[in-house]
Order: structure tokens, then C-alpha cells, then sequence
């Protein structure tokens, strides 16, 4: 670094960056420090609207090391996974000059300037909803452009994948594939776009978010058990995801929705299988996930054709996607049929996101949910008790838009003075 | 028959037939009408004392028309799996006669004489515990009794298979295994007996009866689907469960309970597997069955070496099998310790069958119950709450006997002068 410059400047770079949902799941890795599946798997990426990390990334030379704060907590960067990050983003550096504000970086200067990393997640980060790919995906995307690292998004999801594996998803928006690729060194698994999020805007997504009592498996230690023990691993990575794949691309070129849920569900129900051929076996869901799988399995059959696809990650919560925005309505209206609030919720914070669904549906306040009738398809079964309680809250929201660099300062996380959290 | 034969005669025969549990279990036919499995599976059958089916058969030439009596109800047999049983002991029915009783009954008298049977389960036929294979398995014993059938039961079992497939199993005490047979008329589909009641008489079986609000699918319709829509059942039928078998072979020989207790444990969570794989799903096991699992799961992993393995059929009831006495005992502290009956239960109809077992964990009232310590597996995590009401009763059993006649008139169900149910 040219010693003339000041030790004071602060150079900055905030992005956004979305989670997104398997409908072909990853479940299984081949290399567990690089990060590599043994399958490939396919998401939809969530609207950064309701759904997304936002991270600022700083450098300076006035910085004495690398830090990173996590939802306003400070946390370590030691563990492997960002260090992997840091490491090969760094090594894709370029020089930088700013000569208004007298900034010049030249590209192995960057091995020894510190950053400061901020991120923050614009959803409750313990209710399981993909924050750490929204996360590595955000860290990846904002240290490039700090960097100015060259490379495509495709490029920088295999950094990304080496964070979290499904966050290589999150660097497209729309739908998209992440190939595993064949290289030991993994520069083959990355994220490709198959349609941007413009190409099937009709479908809504609503997730219900589950109230839980159990302490959950963690995603990694649970597929690393999975491929030791399960009988059946193998056969679904080798000979049932790869035909998934090729009918899936296809259902989503096409838009075809029934091809597309009867996947989605399919495949979401298998990975739950093969967590439960675990030895010990894996509980993501519970018996609130089983019911909004019957509530949307029983409605389906009634309809003829699937208004909605379920898909569960690594949790009790339900990701429904409904055909279209008419879909979506009559879906609101079962889900809070079957789950109404405890009374003490207000409706306000029982369904977030994008709430013109819920007056769609006709609900203004509770006494509308109370007054909901009881679906059709169920007349001659209606249950005896509503599972209240059982749901803590829905978002609604829908396919949506890949990283985006938010460059107004005033959303930047970290003070381009002290280069500390504001 | 002989003209001059009284018509008021009767003759009658009791049989006692127990229930039995797969420790590597049967899902899936490859034909529906004569119940073929499409893979071996492996039981351990019930002592009788405690889980059992009694049922008496009668004839008599002034009978107008085949009747049944299921636990007091007068039930249908118009249904094709009581007419194949009826009609293949009919086929093998032979020359009977009681001189002193002027009794006559040739070979071909059979197909025209009208029988009467009543059938009874010693413990609650609702609670999902085999009460189908117990039935099928005294059904067809009984009659074959009755009609003067020479074959051995391994020859009766494969009637007992068209009835309800797993009843084949219940034919024999002990270990028993049914053998999948290849011939299309399913003549070799039957049970063989391994190991009797008295090869492993150490082991103690703990049933724990789940209180269910879910209507479950039946067994029958839900094999049916998860072999038209899994894609897994395929590769455990014929990859997985062959190597199992063997395996569990062995380990009932050497009485090798940790190899046991794992096979056992993994083949029902992959049955469970299976049929999650299942379009659409199918979800036996509930969160009281996936908590039985995890109370287990951690107190073997506790001491090392499995103390007790578990298994579900299909509903959410969890059968234990504890290695010998002192492991039930502890079992039996944990699981009261967990699930506590509600406060208007009392403790002679919360744990049933073999109470001594009771005794020797030290409990003589609930107070005892709820003094119970957490068990030292969990010292640092000792649930919030307990989950009181969630088991309905424990039912404390061990291996048992295969099918035997109750000789004695009193146990008859049925009146020797009406026919009639006493």
C-alpha cells in the first residue's frame, strides 16, 4: 500500500441478497470442507422484499482485523466456512483506485487490509428460514464488488457453496440449478439461472412458520449422518433426483404447474424419508407439518389438479406455492381456518409480507378468521378442534430478484466513519 | 352326510392365536388377492397371556348360514380374505367322526356344513396393535382344527396369509420369518419358525399405546400406494431388506442383541421411511412416537451399547424391546418419567400385562411417578414440560408361544347347545 496514503479512508459496499427454497432438494455431501452434494438440486429464489440478508463489508487500513457482526451481535469469523470465503475472495482481488477520495489498492493489497462485515436478516433468524444462505451468498456478493473481483455470479456461487451450500443458489434470482459438478476441487458446482423471476410470476408463495418446541438437527450434522447410515441415500442421489431434475427444468420452462408441485412435493417428502432412514433417525417435521400437508393434500384431490406445492427444508416449517394468486387466497383461508391465532396475536403480525393476499381473502381483523367456514373438501370431516397456537406466523411473498448492491450510504450497515456497526 | 344324524348336534373347537410384531417388517404386495409380499420379513411373537385372540368355531347341520362374531358384534364374512381362508381349509378338510357323540362328518360333508365363529381380542382391538394378524391366524388354526386338516402350520400359514399377511407369522411362538416365495400361486409364502419362545427368554417387550386424534391409512391401501408411487420401496425390497434378513437371522441365533436392536430400529424407521416416499405421504408415526424414539436414541447412546431397541407398525404406538429385565426396568422409569398418566388415571390400568416389571421399578402409586428423577442421559437438558396424557397405557409383555387349543368347554366362546355366542 503507498505509504502516503491516509490511514483514515473507509471503503464500503452494502448489497442485498435473497434466501431461496429447494423444490429439488440437496441433501448429502461428497466433500464436506469444499462443500460439494452428491446430487444436483433446484430452488426458487424468495422475493428480497420479505425475505433477504443485507450485508455492508468495509476495508481500511485504520482496521486491526477482520471482524463481523451478525444481527447486531459480533461473532467469530474463525470457523472454516468464512475463512474458506475470505480466502478465495481475496485471492480474486483487483487492483482498486478511487482518486477523488485518494483510495488506491493494488490487488495484493488486499491480503493484508481487514474488513468489517455487517449483515442482518430482515426475518426472525431462529425460525429457520434459510438465513445462512441469504447470508453467504450476501458476504460472498458484497466482498467481491468491495474486491472488485471480476468474476460472474456463477463464479462467485462457488465461493458462495463454500459458506453454505444452498447460499450458490442464492446468487440468481428466479429459478435456479446448482450442478454438482465432477471436479475434486469443486470449480464445476455452481449455481445456474434456469428462468429469471419474471418468467412464472403468477405463483405466490406462503410459508408457515411453526411453532416448535423441539430442538432440531442441524443441516449439517444431519445429512453428514445421513450419507454415513441411511440404505437408501445412495439410490435417491444416483437414480431418482437425476430424472427429478430433467422434469423439473422442464415443468419450470413450461410452466407447468402440475408437474411442477407433484415434483416438489415428491421430492420434499423423499428427503424427509431418507432423514428418517438415519441412524438416529431425523425429525424435521412435526404433527403441525403433517397437517398442512393434509390440509393441501386433501384440497388438491378435491380440485382435480394442485393449486398448491409443499416443500419443508431442514424444519417443522411449511414453503406452500401456490399456482396463482387465486390459489394463493383460498390457501390463506384454509391455513387459517385449521390454525388461527392464539387470541392474544394481533393480525398484524399473524400474516406478514405481502398482506394484499390476506385482503384478498377477505380478512380484516380476527373475527373474520373465526368466522371463516369450514373448506369444502373436508364437510363431512371437520375436526373437532382448530389447531391454535400451532403456527406462529405466515409470510406471504413470492419468486424474486437475485443480489442487488444497494448504493445509497443511508442503507449501509456499518459508519463509513468509524467503520462500526451505526 | 348320514341321513339318520341328528340335526342337533354341534361340534366345536377353541383356540388361543397370539399377535406378533416385525422387527424387519412387510410393506408392499406384489399380489394383492392372495397378500404376497414383495419381501421377507422377520417377527417376534407376543406372549399370549397378554395380547392374544380366542376363538371358538363351531359346526353343526342345523347352522342355516356361515356366521361371525368379532369381540361381541355379529360381523360380515361376505369379505373376499374371510371367504379364501374358508374356502382353502374347506378344500382340506377331512373325515371326522365321534361315535359316542353319533358325530359323522365325511371329507366332502364339509363344503355344505355351515360354521359359527366367534373371535375375541384380549386387549382394545381400536389401539392398532395386530389385532388383524392374531384374528386371521386363530381363524384359520381353529377351523382347521375343527375340519380335521392335516397340515402342519406352516402349511396352515400360508392360509392364514390370505387373510391378513402378517397373521401368517402369528402361526409360530418365538422367531418367526416369512418367507416371500416365489411361485405365482403363493404356495410358498409362508412362515417358518426360527427360534422358539424359550431361545431368548431374557428379552422383555414394553408397548407403549399412543393416544391418537389422527385417523390413519389403513395398512392395505397404504402399501398399495407406496408401491405404485414410492421411489424408494423398489430398492429396500430388493436391495436393502435380503441383507437384513440374514443379518437378523444371525443375530436371533447368537442372540446378539446390539446387531438386533440396530436392525430392528433401522428397518422400522425405514418402513417409515417408505412411506413418507408415499404420493401422498403417509405419516404413522406421530410426535409422542418421535419422542419414545429420542428417550431411547439417547439412553443407548448413553450406555454405549443398545439396552433396548424399538419398533412402529402402522400406527404411532411404539413397541420396546428391552434386553433383559433389568433394561425394561429402566425403560419403564424413563418412559413414566417422560409420560406421566393424567392425574384421573390410575396405575392399575396405566401399566398393563406383566406388572411385576412395575414392582421392580420401584413405582407402587403415581406419587411414585412423580418423584421419579430425570434420567441421568438428560441431566442438562430435563424438558420443560413432561407430556402427560400423551400415552394411553403400557402394555409390559415378553416373547411368547405360537397358537394352542383350549381344550377346557369354559373357555369356549361360543354355547355347545345354541351356537350361539355365551
Amino acid at each position: 500500500m503507498a505509504a502516503e496514503q491516509s490511514k483514515k479512508w473507509i471503503l464500503m459496499v452494502t448489497a442485498q441478497t435473497p434466501t431461496n427454497i429447494a423444490v429439488i432438494k440437496y441433501w448429502g455431501k461428497r466433500d464436506e470442507n469444499l462443500i460439494l452434494a452428491i446430487n444436483d438440486s433446484i430452488s426458487v429464489t424468495l422475493d428480497p422484499a420479505h425475505l433477504c440478508t443485507t450485508t455492508t463489508v468495509a476495508v481500511s487500513p485504520s482496521f486491526q482485523q477482520d471482524r463481523m457482526w451478525l444481527n447486531k451481535k459480533e461473532i467469530s469469523l474463525d470457523g472454516a466456512r468464512y475463512q474458506n470465503c475470505l480466502r478465495e475472495i481475496r485471492a480474486r482481488a483487483n487492483d482498486y483506485e478511487d482518486e477523488k477520495k485518494g483510495i488506491k489498492i493494488s490487488k495484493n493489497d488486499w491480503q493484508n487490509l481487514h474488513v468489517h462485515i455487517d449483515s442482518y436478516n430482515n426475518f426472525p433468524t431462529a425460525a429457520g428460514l434459510a438465513s445462512s444462505a441469504a447470508g453467504f451468498a450476501c458476504l460472498v456478493f458484497s466482498l467481491a464488488k468491495l474486491m472488485n473481483v471480476q468474476e460472474d455470479n456463477g463464479r462467485l456461487s462457488a465461493i458462495a457453496r463454500q459458506g453454505s451450500g444452498s447460499a450458490c443458489r442464492s446468487l440468481f434470482g428466479g429459478f435456479v440449478k446448482w450442478v454438482m459438478g465432477k471436479e475434486e476441487d469443486g470449480s464445476d458446482s455452481i449455481a445456474v439461472p434456469l428462468a429469471d423471476e419474471k418468467h412464472w410470476d403468477e405463483l405466490v408463495i406462503i410459508i408457515a412458520v411453526v411453532s416448535s418446541r423441539q430442538k432440531e438437527t442441524s443441516s449439517t450434522s444431519g445429512m453428514r449422518e445421513t450419507v454415513v447410515t441411511s440404505a437408501l441415500i445412495d439410490h435417491r442421489a444416483k437414480e431418482v433426483v437425476p430424472k427429478r431434475i430433467i422434469q423439473m427444468e422442464e415443468a419450470i420452462q413450461n410452466r407447468d404447474f402440475p408437474t411442477f408441485a407433484q415434483l416438489t412435493c415428491s421430492d420434499s417428502n423423499q428427503f424427509h424419508a431418507v432423514c428418517m432412514d438415519t441412524s438416529p433417525p431425523i425429525f424435521y417435521m412435526n404433527d403441525t407439518s403433517h397437517r398442512v400437508i393434509s390440509c393441501v393434500e386433501k384440497w388438491n384431490r378435491a380440485e382435480g389438479t394442485p393449486q398448491v406445492a409443499y416443500t419443508f427444508d431442514a424444519g417443522p416449517n411449511a414453503v406452500l406455492i401456490a399456482r396463482n394468486r387465486k390459489a394463493a387466497t383460498l390457501m390463506l383461508q384454509r391455513l387459517l381456518f385449521h390454525f388461527p391465532p392464539n387470541s392474544d396475536t394481533d393480525l398484524d403480525s399473524y400474516v406478514i409480507g405481502d398482506k394484499s393476499i390476506l385482503k384478498d381473502a377477505g380478512i380484516k381483523d380476527l373475527n373474520d378468521i373465526e368466522a371463516l367456514p369450514p373448506p369444502p373438501e373436508i364437510k363431512d370431516k371437520v375436526p373437532a378442534q382448530k389447531c391454535k397456537g400451532e403456527i406462529s406466523y405466515f409470510i406471504c411473498t413470492r419468486p424474486g430478484r437475485g443480489p442487488v448492491l444497494l448504493p445509497d450510504e443511508s442503507q449501509a450497515l456499518l459508519c463509513l466513519e468509524t467503520g462500526l456497526p451505526k
